[in-house]
């Protein structure tokens, strides 16, 4: 199972770095085999300098990375990629073929952009709820939620939210004793209700 | 103000990305003489491989830092590191001139190794509460604990931990106003007792 986190300059540290935390305490537990693989993706620069001027590498980028089964889009200083055609298309293209779709706190405006949601019920930053709303007005937009789940389409609120969605990723991807496992060895009082 | 988080090969990722988050973000409601500036810092190589192999870049290494005001030592594997002179030297030094001594998680047998904790009361990750006790008998270890504050140094339990323990030393470093708004900016359910 490949997760694959799309990463970019100024992106929220805590939005790439507690779903790559999730994934990876959970393939602990798992043998060789259904381990999950999860990586960081770029668009084509290895080193990403996320916001506080936090640097991080990726594994990959757009050219070269494995095909993914799942892609969590993350939140940040999200404005420079809405305009980044290349971005919006790869995004656009992911969600043809991987099984879920997810973002991370201001992440869901890159979704939408994208037209990935369109008419679904989602949630974001709670400081964007209004933003996201105007400007994509066929969308449910919900508040005071940690995640929604609509199927193939996951979001979740902002930064430490992503947290509370990777583990209801893996309780979804895999089963809900191995979330509950993690959540319990990084000592995180997961909302397991959204 | 300069906080260090030192970090190493197989660290645990959301030990350090965590408390850089709570700094960070923190510092969005500060002037720029008041912010924090936050530094990872290696022992001598700037890419650190992290648990489940997150590639993060050190801002410095021990021979190039900046003088430090606060100091988070993370844990992890950290059984490494416990046998590395340099790094226990290190963090020895730094006792004795940062005024908050800190760690994450396994962090704790790091700061027990150089020691900077003798008989102080501490906490660390649940899973390691005996092996702290039986290792460095003349500590009080507590459990159930989300940090423990002694002062000049705190120590906090098991990863997700030490972004409470972070808002804490926000609040004691600053003020409670400020950590609970960066509490609500990442969207944390900030366990503010201890």
């Amino acid at each position: 199972m490949n997760i694959g986190i799309y990463i970019y300059d100024e992106a929220e540290v805590l939005d790439f770095s507690g779903p790559f935390e999730v994934f990876s305490v959970a393939s602990r537990f798992l043998n060789e085999k259904e381990k999950f693989n999860t990586y960081l993706i770029s668009e084509k620069e290895s080193i990403i300098t996320a916001r506080g001027g936090y640097r991080v590498n990726s594994h990959f980028t757009f050219e070269n990375h494995p095909s993914l089964d799942v892609l969590i889009v993350v939140g940040g200083v999200h404005t420079n990629e809405m305009k980044k055609s290349k971005v919006i298309n790869w995004i656009k293209e992911q969600g043809k073929s991987v099984k879920l779709l997810t973002s991370v706190c201001t992440g869901a405006f890159l979704l939408a952009k994208a037209e990935v949601i369109t008419k679904h019920k989602v949630t974001t930053h709670w400081e964007d709820i209004e933003d996201l709303k105007n400007d994509f007005p066929t969308l449910t937009v919900v508040e005071d939620v940690r995640w929604v789940d609509e199927g193939n389409i996951v979001t979740s609120a902002g930064i430490s939210a992503g947290i509370d969605m990777s583990l209801h990723l893996v309780s979804k991807i895999y089963n809900y004793e191995l979330a509950q496992k993690t959540a319990k060895q990084m000592q995180f009082d997961w909302s397991e209700k959204n």
